[in-house]
């Protein structure tokens, strides 16, 4: 093997220049265009493009054509089981959400039909939810007293809910769906089982005065008792839902609480409704574009905050009963709202009597199906640092606020994120016995390191919040490596390979960074060679002209190239070497 | 080569379960001691051990036995110098804090030798600087006016010196240094920049004002004039540093203020100092503690605000006076000290006549060179984010406010690391010709791909921040393959394998993404292969079973080796394929 062999090496590549705005295109559309919705637009007449917007914006035009007697058969079935669980899910969150309990039947009838037109999954059932219901209540019971000033309260709910329909339209038109990925699961498991403790505690104080109430034993006192309770819930009227446009109370002075009430509700709804329908499109093997979902939840709710509902999203609840009564498509809401419908127009004064324990008991059955201890179980078994989330996320909520909660949470898993970038990972690697790998010393204790030549590997793009202690962490294992090979016999460091197989990209901090450790190595009479950078990190260096400063020889496309070609230099430069390195260097001839 | 070879293979290592207090200690290490500081202390007796103690915090004591005469003649001789531009510059700086010039002098005295005794650089040269002497004035103007309120203004500036001491020592005993990395090299550039130019900007106006009085052209009134805003800057008396630990105005009502003041002051300051010490070791090939740094210029600026003085630090022109002249310790700064101590005892009624012109050159000329258009220009040329970040920093600072400005300038640059973690890049790889390497297609044309198997690079770990993308990422890459090969005549999609390299790491949502993946492709009738999951990502694995669920046989070491199997498993069902494989399979025979 000779110097003429690492010529016809293959070169690392430095992908070909590409304009800054084409550049800037294309990385603005994966941000923003993930799943690329204009695909389908391309090559098709105008008139077929046409068809196609009016296609994507809403989906019921695209499959009302291809719908059957067997779909409608299945999804009246679907729709009136769902129907039988909005009713009283219904009137126990208005309660929860101290708003009067014909708004929760309210909101299963409007929303649900828009949601049919414009949504995107067949399986998700639309209605109120505990947590949200339970969020507006907290938010706005302390501004104002539901009590005292109800026609306030509501006008407040109502503008919050047309705010939070207008802020996740907003967010799906803009294509920033991704930030709802922000509250991630361990997030939502802690504030979900927070918000559920809250609820109960709440509640167990109502069931825990009627339980003192009954020492009375008569019965006379007890339906006393239970009809004077009802009437705190308030009278439930026949007839459809009242425009309520005229109550958005946008000049009112509680107008900032409401914006925020709206936006942090609107949030929460949006979040669990897209992670519902997507679990559930998940099942039946079809896909939800989240930021098209965005846009008609934002709908539904604007909607429904004029036509006197309040906030609604797909619960988790209705929707499993949705899909495993059967449902096939989004027409199973349609059947719900008419069904409900059906209640408004001629059943309502029967819930007039539906006791608060009753209430209570529903919602404290559905509180406890939100607390997932097993999902915390297995956060500590997989995963100690979501656990941390998890649990700071409930005790938030529980001892905080529903927003200190969502805070706390959001602060903890970015930390982790900026912790991970900022605290990388370096390995030191050795080869596999009988291949061409090289791989981390901790996790493969069969590998051998190369007398002479240290390699590591850097696990994390290097970025100003970790050039410094790359930097440092890099001398330190040079140091270590000297001072071990200082006692042996072994030959004495000459090369330090870095492996930047792992680093996808770098910033102007980071070639500073490259730039001193080259100039320390070479100090220290070191060689920096660098393995497999990636084309991102290529196209950086070679603008930065650091390639001409390590010289584009040093740069090899595989760590065993690298190892190969300092093994060569050692072996012709060292012949009073203590060690023969035949076997590495066969090695390295496999591969060039 | 048949199925028995596949077991004789080099399984991915799951790294041994460790005892969860045991990796909560290593990670707590290698964030807050990424430097080792112990490591000298380990086997040595006691008494040695206290030896090293003390000179681990009071550094002269580990050099000062060594000291020579030689470094002497050369510490002299920089010392002098630096005294020579401390003067000036001392004054300057103060008339831009709005302080008595004569406590620019003061913190040429105290805060040097305090820095002497417990600094590790020895090169920085110890001072005032004018972006912190700016922000001090524009943030206490906002609430006192120093010319109506001499006395409050210089306690307040006395006490956001202590508290920024206390903060800039306290984050180096909590070994939270690596916090000023967030100052990224961008940042500071644009940062710099823009304080320079508001700076410019305000004493333009009084050279111009100047400019305009000069029409009168008699020498009398120039000179009156020049005498006059000279009396404006206040008396120097003659005397030492006097003390000023009665001036700490701990109770006033403006605490606030110089509390908020005095941590974002200490922040920027100590990201001066650090920086330049740095830069300078670097040079000379010397280590730099960090951590210990902070404690030592904590420590300065607390004796500072009982002495006198306002905050100082290690200015950048100071620094390279110093290593220029030839410095070789800190002893320059005990002779700068002294000779400011000389000036202050003997010469200051002379700076008396100092007219403002002179200061306000002096300030503009050491303002034009903190503008570096050269590093912005660098940075538009090899990374458009960092310019971004660079020019966010300028903009905020000039249109804004000096906080505005930092605050745009991290907020850009965290969000840019946030995204990178958002939006990973993922590449199809392809066999780089006469070798076992497999490589992006995008960087090297010349790879090919392999009939019938799809190879995904994923760039990132794997968190919530990027599993819902990630996932619909890696269906797109799917869809689109699989529409390439429908109009093609090859062999159908039948295998994705995951390049896992520079996944350094997965959470909870990212073990979800990847089950949710298997699940979609098994329904496709694909199969899920792993090539190289790193040990973080094989223990997360293996505790949430996923190994279990996707089978041990289909996690290779390499992606050479998963392109081997899946080409055998192709080769010996599909007899029926348009396309021989066997070039393939030949080198898949050579590393199994």
């Amino acid at each position: 093997m000779g110097n003429a062999d690492f010529e016809c090496r293959q070169r690392v590549g430095v992908p070909p220049p590409k304009p800054f705005l084409l550049s800037l295109k294309s990385s603005l559309k994966e941000t923003f265009f993930p799943d690329d919705p204009l695909r389908q637009f391309q090559n098709q007449p105008p008139g077929r493009k046409l068809v196609l917007g009016l296609q994507y914006f809403v989906p019921i035009l695209e499959w009302a054509p291809r719908y059957t007697f067997e779909y409608f058969k299945a999804d009246v079935v679907a729709g009136i089981t769902i129907a039988s669980l909005a009713v009283p899910q219904g009137i126990s969150y208005a309660n929860l959400a101290n708003l009067p309990p014909i708004m929760g039947l309210y909101s299963s009838f409007v929303p649900p039909l828009v949601y049919a037109m414009l949504g995107s999954s067949k399986d998700l059932g639309v209605g109120t939810v505990a947590v949200s219901s339970l969020l507006i209540s907290a938010m706005l019971t302390k501004e104002v007293n539901p009590i005292q000033n109800p026609k306030l309260y509501v006008q407040l709910a109502l503008t919050s809910t047309f705010i939070a329909g207008v802020f996740q339209a907003a967010l799906g038109f803009l294509r920033l769906g991704f930030i709802v990925d922000f509250l991630s699961h361990a997030t939502i498991v802690g504030f979900m089982g927070g918000a559920a403790t809250v609820v109960c505690l709440q509640q167990l104080k109502g069931i825990l005065g009627l339980v003192h109430f009954t020492h009375g034993t008569d019965l006379v006192s007890v339906m006393r008792s239970i009809l004077t309770q009802t009437h705190q819930i308030g009278h439930l009227k026949k007839g459809l839902n009242p425009p309520s446009v005229s109550e958005l109370a946008f000049g009112s002075e509680y107008l900032p609480t409401a914006i925020k009430t709206g936006i942090i509700t609107g949030f929460i709804a949006l979040a669990e409704g897209i992670a519902v329908g997507r679990s559930f499109a998940m099942f039946k093997n079809y896909h939800i574009d989240g930021n098209k979902e965005m846009i008609a939840l934002g709908m539904m709710n604007i909607a429904g905050s004029c036509t006197s509902c309040y906030l609604t999203t797909g619960p988790f609840s209705r929707t499993a009963v949705n899909f495993n009564a059967g449902c096939k498509t989004a027409v199973s809401n349609i059947v719900m709202a008419m069904a409900v419908m059906f209640t408004l127009l001629f059943l309502t004064p029967l819930f007039h009597y539906t006791p608060l324990v009753v209430l209570s008991s529903i919602i404290i059955a559905a509180m406890l199906g939100l607390m997932d201890y097993e999902a915390v179980v297995h956060l500590w078994k997989v995963d100690k640092f979501d656990f941390v989330v998890c649990i700071g996320s409930y005790l938030g909520v529980v001892f905080g606020s529903v927003e200190i909660g969502l805070v706390v949470a959001v602060v903890i898993s970015l930390l982790r994120v900026l912790l991970f970038v900022a605290r990388p990972k370096t390995h030191v690697l050795g080869n596999i016995p009988n291949s061409v790998a090289f791989r981390s010393i901790d996790q493969y204790p069969v590998a051998r390191s190369i007398p002479g030549i240290l390699i590591l590997q850097i696990d994390a793009p290097i970025y100003f919040t970790n050039a410094n202690y790359l930097r440092e962490r890099i001398s330190r294992w040079v140091d270590e490596e000297e001072d071990k090979l200082k006692s042996s016999l072994e030959i004495g460091l000459q090369y330090v390979i870095l492996d930047m197989s792992a680093v996808g990209s770098i910033d102007t901090s980071g070639i500073s960074m490259l730039e001193e450790i080259k100039k320390t190595l070479d100090r220290r009479g070191l060689k920096l060679v660098l393995a497999n950078p990636g084309s991102e990190v290529m196209k950086k260096l070679d603008k930065s002209k650091f390639i001409e400063a390590i010289g584009e020889e040093w740069i090899y496309l595989t760590v065993a190239e690298a190892v190969g070609a300092c093994n060569f230099m050692l072996h012709s430069c060292k012949s009073n070497s203590t060690k023969t390195i035949e076997s590495e260097e066969a090695q390295a001839d496999n591969i060039v």
